[in-house]
């Protein structure tokens, strides 16, 4: 976030001209690709995206994303949001014209939902209030459909929604969620947890709706084998509040794969209320 | 259909023992088939079904399906139904972990969701009193969702349902839809078409419920491009019936893309009337 200024601010070099923020909203399909952050060598969203709008936008190198939700390998999002410094003069250059050309840009599996300037405060990863990721789930093989199998997880036992409803409610609320994440060192693992909870999106398929103000690494997949483990009747209702009480990582709770966990979601506050949110949260994160 | 044998029929020869016909409720993802029916060189839904059994009872040859609705390369089916007849000490021997078995021996792309005895008189085929399809398009570039481009039509122009749904109900029962078909020689062209109806399926989303007694080839496919033509407003309300009362294909009807096509559904009679509405629709289609 070092070098990402907002538009209007006074310390823009003067060799970049004035910047303007856009806000970005993108789904896409994580199957083909190494998650969202870039690395060298593989293939990432975050890359796609930001070559996509170097073409797009005529820059000498693609402008660097800051995203609301990292996803990992295989990871999928239909409401991420990511934000971007670029030149006002290319910006407006584009104009009405920018999500039609870079639908034309980007790959099959990324579709951008919307781009334009974002309000003043915005910054996709420190404004966000919180993520909303789904994670589907189909219990009857009987009922398995081969169109959906890239993007639900087929579990052998019939699960018991209720149950695992019971269950779920014992881990709402801020707690430090080490028990259900890969440790990283000096990062926090202290969350607030609003939803997690179980529906029947159909016959033979469950599922999980989860909002947190934000999550730390393998979160919800390690939530939601916890909670499979007491929808199948392997473990009882009370064991994720055990698990998280805990506060260390618990071998016995299954990190579940990711093809079936969707970024649905962001959440912002109103315009007025973006600076404030960012502030509070950067202080809470770093 | 000639060396199909019911059931308890009399002609069964002797060295093949008695036989039991097998109804089979399949669903599949056609993108990587040749469509249904078998075809040397090519893989097709057919021949991975009838490999399948072959191996789970133990034949010495696959044994030969007889399809509901035989869908072309591409098409997707969440309901197909087909019929087999095995000898029944095969089928007896296998039992009640015949579908937990069968899972394991076909590939992902194909599940069966049932299989078991059928009723007296039941031919996948001929029983059928309709076939359920769908057609699914998404109409807003900024709604697409890359999940489900597998399955979706992405479509330039806003679609005007209202528009499509009068066009629709224009082309409605008993009709020749020699217009809407490829030609196939010696066969009727006449089908009574029961319902064809467009709704939202959700923002961005409009999907096509197409169902008929049976239909010609491509038939789906381009009343779905007749009506889309209606929806994008660049044709009237009025020309999918005047193309259908024209009774010969007609070049400037677009037959859409294969891949947003799902079989959904097969419905039969209750189990005392399958013999008679076999009698029926063989007279009717040879």
């Amino acid at each position: 976030m070092g070098t990402a200024v907002a538009a209007g601010d006074a310390a823009v070099p003067a060799e970049l001209g004035h910047l303007v923020r856009l806000r970005l909203d993108l789904g896409y399909d994580g199957a083909g690709f190494h998650g969202w952050a870039s690395q060298p060598g593989v293939r990432t969203v975050q890359q796609v995206v930001q070559d996509a709008l170097g073409l797009l936008l005529g820059l000498p190198e693609p402008p660097a994303l800051t995203v609301a939700g990292r996803t990992d390998a295989g990871v999928h999002a239909r409401g991420q949001v990511a934000h971007v410094d670029v030149p006002a003069a290319a910006w407006a250059a584009v104009g009405a014209a920018a999500l039609r050309r870079l639908a034309g840009l980007l790959p099959a599996d990324v579709r951008a939902h919307a781009i334009g300037a974002a309000p003043a405060g915005f910054d996709a990863r420190f404004s966000a209030l919180w993520r909303r990721y789904s994670y589907r789930v189909c219990d009857d093989r009987a009922l398995a459909d081969p169109l959906r199998r890239h993007d639900t997880l087929s579990y052998q036992t019939r699960l018991d929604l209720r149950l695992m409803n019971r269950a779920a409610a014992g881990c709402l609320g801020e707690h430090d969620f080490a028990a259900f994440c890969r440790r990283r060192e000096a990062a926090t693992t202290v969350r607030a947890l609003l939803v997690l909870r179980w529906d029947r999106a159909g016959p033979g398929v469950a599922v999980a709706t989860v909002i947190a103000d934000a999550f730390c690494h393998n979160m919800v997949r390690a939530l939601v084998g916890c909670l499979l483990a007491v929808g199948d009747g392997s473990r009882p209702a009370g064991w994720p509040a055990e698990v998280l009480a805990g506060r260390v990582r618990d071998p016995a709770v299954r990190v579940m794969p990711a093809f079936p966990l969707v970024l649905e979601q962001v959440s912002y506050p109103s315009a007025g209320a973006l600076a404030a949110r960012a502030e509070q949260t950067r202080r809470l994160r770093n």
